[in-house]
C-alpha cells in the first residue's frame, strides 16, 4: 500500500516543508509508514536550507493518492490538497487558527508557538526520539523563518529555548548568523515576476461568504517592491478575476526593521481600513510593527469582516 | 479577576465533569488560575462517583462570565455555553470529531482515545504532576463510563493501560467491580420522566443545514424503556417543535450485552436507515453491537446526511 502522505500548506514556506519532514520522521518512529511531500516547489529560502543541510527536496504533489493523510502547518481545506474532502485526516500538527471539520475523531495538536517545527520538537523530546542533524537543521530553519529570527510577535519563550536546542542538534554554533543568511536568501525579489511575488506565499481565507487572498513577501527594501505597484496591481486584478477572490491583500514586510506595508485590490476596502485603524493612500496601507500574517493580520481581518 | 472557567459539554456525563476537574487542576499546576464548572447537573452515575470519592459537585453555569475559557470533552459551539461566540477559547482537550473555528491560534489537543480523562492522564504523566486520589477516582470513573468498562469500540490500548494506573492512583483494587457498580448507578430509569430520559445525555449535531438531536440512555433492560415508547414519542415531538430540531434519535443501550435500539422522530428517516443499512419497524431501529454515539452513530449519520 502507498505510504500515508504528510504535507504542509500550498505555496510551502520553510516550516511547511520542515514540519512535514519532521512529522513524517516522528510518526515513522512511532510505527506508521509515512512519506513527507510538498504542495508546491520550495521557495528560495527553503532551498537555501535544503542545500545547506543536504536534504533532498520532498516529492511535489497537488492531489493525494492515499486515503489517509497527515496535515502539518495548516488545517483549513482551502490551503490543502485539492481532494482533501475525499480523504481521512489522521493527524494534524499546527500552530494556526482553526477552521476544521471532520466526521470522526482524530489526533489533533495545535499550540500557539512560533512554528509547527517548535511543536514537533516537543513531541520528539517527550518520546525521547533523537532528531538527526539534517532534520534538526531544517526544523531550526523553519523556526527562524516563521519567527523572523525570534522577532515576530508570535515568538514564545518555548521558541527561544527550542532554537538553542535545535541549533545544537543541527551543529550550528551561531544561529543568529545562520538565520540572517537564511532570511536574506529569501529576499532577492528582483529576479521574480509580479506573478511569482503575489503567488509565492499566498493563502486563501474565508471571511463571511467570500474568499480573500493574503500574500506576503519578505524584503530588506520595501521601496523597491512598491516601485512595481502598477504591475502588481495588474497581476492581482487578473488573479482576483480568474480565481474568484473577493480581494487580495499583498503584504510587504521589512525583515530588518520589523515593519510592513500592504497593497489591496478588491471589495470591502473599508473593512481592511477598520481592521487596522488606518487608511489606504494610493492603494497602500502602512502597517507599522506588523510582521505576522497569522497573529497581526488574519485576526483583525476576521473580526472586521465577521 | 474571575478565574478562567473550564467545562465539558451540556448535559454533562461523567467524563465532562471529571475532565473539567482534571484539566483545571492540571492547568493550575502549570500556572493558570482556573475553575472547573459544569453546564448542567451531574447525572446519577456521576453523582455516584462524586460521592464515592468525596468530591464536591462543580458549580453549575449555562453562560460563562469570563472572557477566556477552556473546553473539555467537546468542541462544537452547539454543545457549549450559550455565549461561546463571545468568548476566547484558550485550550481544548477533547476526544470527539472536530467542528471548530477560531480567529486566533490556541492550544488544542484531541486524540481518538476512550475518554478525555485518558488524554489528560497523559498530560499529567508527561509533566510529572501527581494526581490526587480523589481526582484519580473521578478520572477512572470517566474512563469506565465512556468506554462502558473497556467494552466500547472506542477503547484503545492506551485506555486499557491507563485504567490500571488510574485505579492504582485512586486506590481501587478491583476496577471491574467498581466499574459495574458505577455503570449500574446510571441505569435506574424507572424514576425518571420521559423528559429526563430524552434530555439526559442529548447533544445537538449539524447535518447539512439542520440541527438534529441525539440522546442516549444506558440500561440493563431495553424492553422496559421501549414499553414507554408512546410517552417518549410525545415528549420528543414536543421538544423537536419547541427547540427546532429537525429530528431526534433516542438510543437505548444495553450495557451488559453491548447492543442498542433507537427510536427516531423527525425528518429524513430514510437517511437514518441508509446510515445503518437497516429499517425502522414501528419507529424502532435495531443497532446490534452499537454502543458508542461518537464512533458508531455520529460518523455514519454524518456520511449519510452530507
Amino acid at each position: 500500500m502507498a505510504k500515508e502522505l504528510v504535507f504542509g500548506h500550498q505555496n510551502p514556506d520553510t516550516d511547511a516543508i520542515a514540519a512535514a519532514l519532521a512529522a513524517s520522521y516522528y510518526l515513522n518512529k512511532k510505527g506508521l509508514d509515512t512519506e513527507a511531500v510538498a504542495l508546491g516547489a520550495p521557495n528560495d529560502e527553503t532551498n537555501f536550507a535544503l542545500k545547506y543541510f543536504g536534504v533532498k527536496t520532498p516529492r511535489i504533489i497537488d492531489k493525494a493518492d492515499t486515503k489517509e493523510v497527515v496535515l502539518v502547518d495548516h488545517n483549513e481545506a482551502g490551503q490543502s490538497v485539492s481532494n482533501i474532502k475525499d480523504l481521512t485526516v489522521t493527524h494534524v500538527f499546527d500552530h494556526h487558527k482553526i477552521d476544521f471539520k471532520t466526521s470522526a475523531p482524530l489526533f489533533y495538536h495545535a499550540e500557539a508557538l512560533g512554528s509547527t517545527s517548535t511543536i514537533l520538537y516537543g513531541f520528539f523530546k517527550k518520546d525521547g526520539i533523537k532528531i538527526p542533524k539534517d532534520l534538526a537543521g531544517m526544523m531550526l530553519s523553519a523556526l527562524i523563518s516563521d519567527t523572523l529570527l525570534l522577532k515576530s510577535p508570535t515568538t514564545t519563550d518555548v521558541d527561544r529555548q527550542v532554537i538553542k536546542e535545535l541549533a545544537e542538534d543541527a551543529e550550528i554554533s551561531d544561529y543568529d548568523k545562520y538565520g540572517l543568511e537564511l532570511l536574506k536568501a529569501g529576499t532577492d525579489l528582483s529576479k521574480k515576476s509580479e506573478k511569482d511575488l503575489i503567488d509565492g506565499d499566498a493563502k486563501s481565507f474565508q471571511f463571511g461568504n467570500k474568499t480573500y487572498r493574503i500574500g506576503q513577501v519578505n524584503t530588506v527594501d520595501i521601496q523597491s517592491v512598491l516601485a512595481r505597484k502598477d504591475a502588481l496591481k495588474k497581476e492581482i486584478e487578473t488573479e482576483n478575476k480568474e480565481k474568484g477572490f473577493a480581494g487580495f491583500l499583498f503584504v510587504i514586510t521589512d525583515i530588518l526593521n520589523s515593519n510592513s506595508v500592504a497593497l489591496y485590490f478588491g471589495d470591502d476596502q473599508t473593512k481592511i481600513e477598520s481592521a487596522f485603524n488606518r487608511e489606504f493612500k494610493d492603494d497602500v496601507i502602512d502597517l507599522p510593527g506588523v510582521v505576522s500574517r497569522k497573529k497581526q493580520i488574519v485576526p483583525p481581518l476576521t473580526e472586521s469582516f465577521n
